[in-house]
């Protein structure tokens, strides 16, 4: 069966918007999915896109992808590449879609001048930790992300 | 004095860049920064800027800066406001630059439709954690950042 890594293209968006279920499925966080086909097509494919996607092709079948953007290093005054989500679903693994699609992502994050390809994975994940450690990732011990949202996030820019 | 946050124009990437070294200085982390003035207004007022600033004025002197960008929450379907540095100088703190900066940064986030506003923090720097949580903030506990770059990014990239 042929396996390909390809970018997203318009007519994708419902087979992104599955495999973004299917992660939230897997996750147990089916909840907190509110994400429909109009706003992925906005995101990715509308006038001034910040995010893009890659899929993982079984066949016909789309059963991985990688959805990034760019951040920015002030350090060094370059974009860096990061990816926030990646997931292939559970009866595709073992068949080397994962690494194909960071492959992909650190051919893209060198062609445009990336200083960094980052994401972040769960403190307890040990199988994940290995594997990106394996692909040359160091995992930063000391930085935690702070998150303001809803409610508290409706008071801290009220007028 | 007049107290003021305001949007960074072109003609203050050089202000920005004393900023950025400013902050370098402070973290001891000065070797680290090769970015230029060039650099800078490229990557904020280029053709396709991704990366945005604002600088907090005392008179006619910059006294610190924020700079952020756009992330994307996958089950949202939303852009996020990701605040990548902010620093005070010194001399100038304890009069609420960072505050006013931080809340600058909320009314941007809730006005341009932002499922949420993070940044990050060092896990040892309880000061910066309490102030953080105090403006409304969690703190994620089990997240770590990823990191892959210089060599070990070349290699993952190679063709």
């Amino acid at each position: 069966m042929s396996l390909r890594i390809e970018p997203a293209r318009p007519e994708d968006c419902a087979a992104i918007l599955r495999l973004i279920r299917a992660l939230a499925d897997y996750e147990r966080l089916a909840h907190l999915v509110v994400v429909d086909e109009d706003a992925l097509r906005r995101e990715l494919f509308g006038e001034r896109p910040l995010v893009e996607a890659l899929l993982a092709w079984e066949g016909g079948v789309a059963v991985g992808f990688a959805l990034y953007f760019h951040n920015f290093s002030t350090f060094l005054g370059r974009r860096g590449l990061y990816l926030e989500d990646l997931f292939v679903v559970p009866e595709a693994r073992g068949r080397g879609h994962g690494k194909a699609l960071i492959r992909a992502l650190a051919q893209r994050a060198v062609a445009r001048g990336c200083g960094r390809f980052e994401w972040a994975v769960l403190d307890w994940n040990q199988p994940a930790i290995d594997f990106y450690r394996a692909l040359g990732a160091d995992v930063m011990p000391d930085w935690r992300v702070c998150r303001v949202s809803g409610a508290a996030l409706a008071r801290l820019g009220a007028p």
